[in-house]
């Protein structure tokens, strides 16, 4: 039986320790191809590269294994390494992260890390993207391993439903084992900006994009919920943003603008 | 009774024909205030603008209006706007548009144009994207003004449900009007990516991305088959991205690793 295929990318760039921790496991279960950022793509949400050109260069950071860094976002890896890495060679599993810094509740749509995993789900592939909720660059990671080797086995023996990616984050490493995996909802939460207004040499204006997150949503079957609780939060995610719920009554009450 | 508050965003940049058609538009039925990208922000997905500054200046090209330009992404543009420009005034919807291009089916992962109503969304605010499937920077317009009139008139008269934002999209014009307006469901296709690949004068090679969109959804419910039959396609999106329908499921399936 020939080794699963699993493709590696993430949004904080190939140099990243997140990127090499989930290099590491993976490697355990298959043959690995690596496509990253050559340089941090945090916050790039689903952005893709389609005004500028694309870089990809092949990479001997990791020995033994076939990685390439890209100029472009966490998406444009994907496309570029369905395209012109795997050349027709379908994986079994596309894994991003791990990131440094939470991808919980509505912190997945500004994500690259998510966006890359969304990206290979589109495609129709397995997709997890995992995130420790901790930003130092030198974040202590071996914690999750074992917890990220069981996931991604899960899924790569199982599969899961066609078009889902899972957003997996971690609490950060404390002194004490993580509780166990909890299946969640994504929190109604919220970042409260703040604005940090400063002046140039030339007296020119300019801001930095500072602020907190806000998590008012009570609901103990939630991704914040099982993380403030010391467990690994499982969001399975849908690409499908229609509020399908709505689409009856919106047919009853918007008939009078039909004709 | 004061005359209702309307941000106007988009993702072509402040100078594009499309949102000079909606401020014309929205002039009609409020006080107008202006808030976006000073250069094309297309493809920019819900990226923020972490790890840099940002700019804002005012700007006169819309007389009697106020407006600002920023040097970020569409959703900056609505985070700045709610914190520098409207200073606590709470607008009563946010629109964002008109988009060059087509925002249907899954482009509306890869919009700027829905990323910034997403955004205003994510603030509790009511929400509209609008696009045109077009993507000539001097597209003709004038076949979808009233259309749009009409639709930012229901929201602000009734509100749509809290957190969910309309995704509009409009036919190009063809020689007969629009047969008039369709609740949808997002279609399940997909864009098919070509890589052109080139070398530039030093022998370095590089990529432009390009593609194709495949629609093999046949559903006559979608927001494609809309648009290919002459309608406006409007989807009530939702940026809760959990698949609920597999909450159940998979809290059962995945209870052995749950230890």
């Amino acid at each position: 039986m020939s080794k699963p295929l699993i493709l590696v990318c993430n949004d904080d760039g190939i140099f990243s320790v997140g990127i090499r921790t989930l290099i590491e496991v993976m490697s355990e279960l298959g043959e690995v191809v690596v496509v990253a950022p050559d340089s941090p793509q945090s916050g790039m949400g689903h952005a893709i590269t389609i005004g500028n050109t694309l870089r990809l260069e092949a990479s001997d950071l990791f020995p033994g294994i076939v990685a390439y860094e890209c100029s472009g976002t966490p998406a444009d890896c994907v496309k570029l390494a369905k395209h012109h890495v795997l050349k027709g060679r379908k994986p079994d599993l596309v894994v991003s992260g791990i990131n440094h810094g939470s991808n919980s509740s509505i912190s997945v749509l500004y994500s690259g890390t998510m966006s890359a995993a969304i990206e290979a789900a589109l495609e129709g592939l397995p997709a997890i993207g995992f995130s420790l909720c901790d930003y130092n660059a030198h974040a202590d990671f071996s914690h999750v391993k074992a917890f990220v080797k069981q996931i991604a086995s899960e899924v790569l023996t199982n599969g899961i439903a066609k078009g889902i990616t899972l957003n997996v984050n971690f609490p950060a490493v404390i002194n004490a084992p993580l509780k166990g995996i909890k299946i969640c909802r994504q929190a109604h939460a919220r970042w409260e900006e703040k604005f940090d207004e400063r002046f140039d040499p030339y007296g020119r204006r300019y801001f930095w994009m500072a602020g907190s997150f806000e998590n008012k949503d009570a609901g103990e079957d939630t991704d914040e919920w099982a993380l403030a609780n010391g467990y690994v939060s499982v969001v399975p995610c849908s690409y499908d943003l229609t509020a399908h719920q709505l689409l009856g009554q919106l047919n009853r009450d918007w008939k009078f603008i039909h004709e």
